[in-house]
């Protein structure tokens, strides 16, 4: 299949990848037609094809450079630092910054896994399952090191990670409470979850990173 | 509107919002159309317009009678006591039992919203305000009493309601937990959320009503 190269070719791309996240947000991805995105963006249907031979495909590369990039967001904020607390501040700090500012990308990975393929499906599976190892990991490292006091390290995993993706749900630039706010707050709220053991030093200053690793 | 009442009618409405739930949790509203729903029920089209006279009037129902559901198990499961500690357990056990329950409703109602109409959406969000401020007072009387230790009343009661709404995404019936053993870790990380001051007695069977309240 020939793509489009190019600055103008790339920079259609990215149009139709916008606007078929706020369309898909908005009227769910089996709704969304392609001639309806394709009139979003003030091209052609045909043109679209040239980008994304099918629907799913686009769906697809949405869902996957979602995944890529929070993997890739958290590959550079996860501290070099063994220290399991520091590690699970940056990995809720990282959690929150990543989707606030991505809402309707993350409205349409929660929701519309049903439309993958069995295999796209699977590929998108295996990325979460990366990302949420890595918290599993940092939970258990906790335990052994007798700093976090957890029951169950999956369910404490998926509990923490529903609780941080729910920030979209409510949060909203310009109101009440800024980003670096809530991320305190949910940083706190995580620490307790986790039966965090942060000794005088640390309390004082308890998530000395959050201001620099929120700055949006 | 003439309405068939009776049994039969009875059954088919109920049969109607049964497939209503499914068929939009698994295609999204928009995409559904009433004929697709009615071939669903087996009846024909113009019958559905007898229970619900608009596509939007059924989903305004189905997402109405779920919160008039969940207010009403919630008005059953509150504690007579006044412990906060008691309440907050009563409060987690209700809303995780009711939910899991509901696996496909949840869904349809918090993803749904975006299609009802400024009025019906108004409706529909009162009554989540109404169910989201009887967590807040819980919180806000145990800060008051001396036993929850919280930043944010409002963000941690957020924080609680989608980390437990979330446990609908990965739990299955039959799998490795079951329900009463993962309210029982939603239970002990919820009151370590909240820095719950629980004495010996209470600790020694923290929150007895688990088994009794989850007994689906």
């Amino acid at each position: 299949m020939a793509r489009t190269t190019g600055s103008d070719g790339e920079k259609t791309e990215a149009a139709v990848r916008e606007a078929a996240v706020n369309l898909i947000a908005r009227l769910g991805y089996e709704a969304m037609s392609m001639r309806q995105l394709a009139a979003e963006v003030g091209v052609q249907a045909a043109a679209l094809y040239r980008y994304f031979p099918t629907k799913e495909d686009l769906l697809f590369t949405l869902m996957r450079e979602h995944m890529e990039g929070l993997l890739a967001a958290w590959s550079t904020a996860r501290p070099a630092a063994a220290d399991p607390v520091s590690r699970l501040a940056a990995y809720v700090e990282n959690h929150i910054a990543f989707h606030i500012e991505r809402r309707h990308a993350t409205h349409v990975s929660n929701m519309e896994l049903r439309s993958l393929s069995h295999e796209r499906l699977t590929q998108v599976l295996k990325m979460r399952t990366a990302y949420e190892k890595e918290l599993r990991t940092i939970l258990r490292d906790g335990v052994e090191a007798g700093v976090f006091s957890i029951d169950d390290t999956g369910l404490t995993a998926m509990a923490l990670i529903q609780m941080m993706t729910g920030v979209i749900v409510w949060f909203r630039p310009g109101e009440r409470l800024s980003v670096t706010e809530v991320t305190t707050t949910y940083l706190s709220m995580t620490m307790r979850l986790v039966g965090a053991k942060i000794d005088a030093s640390s309390a004082a200053r308890p998530f000395g990173r959050v201001t620099d690793a929120v700055a949006l």
